[in-house]
């Protein structure tokens, strides 16, 4: 908790936590967890993104390699613990190890990604997608606030931007990639557990639907003469929230609503809303996202009004392995907590790694689900099971 | 209707009706409507805040004066015959009186008002306001778009910005003020009527209601634990086109909906939205206001959502004298056409002349209920009824 709070200080705005990729904040911070790399018996590089990659050898040279971690850059004025706790529990985990002088038969590698949050850049699993050989460099083209290129930030902090290639994983049959993230979401808490275990990062479909009716004067045109888009769009919202309600798993949420004109005494013409959907079943979320395009074309069509639908993207559930999703809750069991399985809602690092190997992840309880916010806060009790759960997993893998 | 089509002509902006008060195209709108009034037999002149009135005296010195009227100033991009129309109609009807070689026992004073919709200075019935002498010399101070004083405006327009007091009616009792206009609505069209006969302009609330829930992640906060402010605020919308759909008269509007943090994947943490409730009958219209809040404040409460209320304005409803009702009604009668009393939802300059005198409106069929739009529409042969209906109103009150 404490280097938690000693991440959590560098940032480059004063009296909040923002530290995007390449800044000054996130060379202090990757030299900081360097130190603590160190201090647990790794070795410690910076690869050419930006990532800092710790490296323990295993007891059988050329045998398979563990990759742990999660990021270290933040949203503007972040928490604490959304990334950095990942790669914190598991420097302590492989700390532990070392401190009981046992050493698994693969190597261990810690993956502290340089970007994942895309706070600067608007790229999304950059340090990630390097190590999984995913990354495009078109994205070194992109430009940040202050005009500075990604090329130009990466070869400012250190890192040659031509030879990102280098930087896909080559060491080694991975084992798999394991990620520990704060939940950022209620579940956990609600249910008085201190960690549960990631099934599946939901795969997700986003629209923008707009309902295009007729503007009208809010005082002359009588109620039975109307066709109001914003009435038709709102039926839809809670159609939406609805359907959501009787669909175990399913997540549906309406974000943004515009209307136009949009004056208190001009009956709304047009509305465009947002609608994402979520569900760690593709099958489903896509049964899902059909059935509630059918219902906004019935609300459409029941009020006269006009309808045009986009779709914006489409990502595929990312699950979890089976074999590590045993493991993990094999070691939550041991260690006499309960075991809760559970779907992640957000994206992680551990989507971009499932293209290069198989994934897990372990949630740790946060208060109130809060994310993205000064507010994000978990218990130091919860961080210590992630610990013990995380080094007996360790343990669990090297019997195996 | 060609005299509505030169005038169409006269604007600020090419290709397209935008006649702020107090400028050019204003000026020369001035100028050839006094021309139609003296060819009509009028005098006419300029008062200081620019209204145009046209008199014809009556045959009986001293007697009362029937007042007539609308405005010439437009919105941006406007149609034609808002405001417009009621002056021009009302000239005409005079020119016939005189082709008759009639003249009735009151005299008549067009006023062709100088600034109803408040385009440039965001004043409203600023015209008929200081006929009314209801002018507030506090809005002289307002400024313009391009930083010009109101004051300075009304100076160079030609009038004295000091002497406003000296536009207020003074000149013999007023026997009523009575104002043809577009429907701006779509009641007559749907009745197949050419007139209808404005029994009140309604009175009007306006509130701001914020609905506050909680934001969150739209992919990890399950559907149970949400409290989404879009989603209360949807419902409200529903309810108060239900309520005004039960309610006869009541026209009730949510014109704007805001929603933050207005992101695709974050669940809306606050809604506001705007609220305008017009019923011709003051106590249907505030009882209607008052189960519409109570609505706001149950669908918050059954989301354990917060809601915040402001009251905006509260405008109560201007009835028209039942006596020109009646000889408007009878007028309409003996030309053969259909009679028909409906309220008007939107305001107009009679608003602010009921201070001064009794007031009456006769609406002119429009098409499709447009307004303050190029696409404002009227048939040839409903402003001819207008004339006949206004023309033989004179003689039956020359009659009474």
């Amino acid at each position: 908790m404490e280097r938690l709070d000693i991440l959590g200080a560098l940032s480059e705005e004063a009296g909040r936590l923002t530290r995007p990729y390449g800044s000054e904040s996130m060379r202090l911070a990757n030299e900081r967890v360097a130190e603590w790399m160190r201090a647990a018996g790794m070795t410690a590089r910076q690869d050419n993104v930006g990532n800092l990659r710790g490296h323990l050898g295993g007891s059988r040279a050329g045998g398979p390699t563990l990759l742990l971690g999660s990021h270290l850059d933040s949203v503007r004025d972040a928490g604490k613990y959304d990334g950095p706790l990942g790669v914190i529990v598991a420097i302590a985990a492989i700390q532990r190890l070392r401190d009981s002088a046992r050493r698994p038969p693969f190597a261990l590698e810690v993956l502290a990604f340089a970007d994942e949050e895309g706070l600067r850049f608007g790229s999304t699993y950059l340090g990630s997608a390097a190590v999984a050989g995913t990354f495009d460099s078109a994205d070194l083209d992109r430009i940040d606030a202050r005009g500075i290129s990604m090329r130009e930030a990466m070869r400012h902090f250190g890192g040659d931007p031509d030879r990102t290639g280098d930087d896909r994983w080559t060491e080694g049959r991975p084992l798999g990639y394991v990620e520990v993230h704060i939940e950022q979401g209620p579940v956990l808490e609600a249910r008085g557990m201190p960690v549960g275990i990631v099934s599946a990062i939901a795969g997700q479909n986003r629209y923008s639907l707009t309902f295009t009716g007729e503007a009208g004067h809010a005082g002359t045109v009588p109620m039975d003469r109307r066709r109001d888009a914003l009435v038709a769009a709102s039926e839809f919202v809670i159609a939406v929230e609805s359907e959501a309600q009787k669909t175990p798993g399913l997540v549906a949420t309406v974000g943004q609503l515009a209307v136009r004109p949009g004056a208190a005494n001009v009956v709304p013409g047009e509305t465009t809303v947002s609608l994402d959907v979520r569900h760690p079943d593709d099958a489903k979320r896509k049964a899902s996202a059909r059935r509630l395009l059918d219902i906004s074309v019935q609300t459409a069509q029941r009020r006269n009004i006009d309808l045009t639908t986009r779709q914006l993207s489409e990502n595929a559930t990312v699950p979890c392995s089976p074999n590590l999703v045993a493991q993990l809750s094999r070691a939550v069991r041991d260690l006499g907590h309960p075991v809760h399985e559970l779907a992640s809602g957000a994206g992680h690092d551990a989507v971009a790694m499932s293209t290069l190997t198989d994934v897990a992840m372990l949630f740790v309880r946060c208060k109130s689900g809060v994310s993205h916010n000064p507010a994000e806060s978990v218990e130091i009790a919860d961080v210590g099971v992630a610990i013990d759960v995380l080094g007996h997993f360790l343990e669990l893998l090297a019997q195996a």
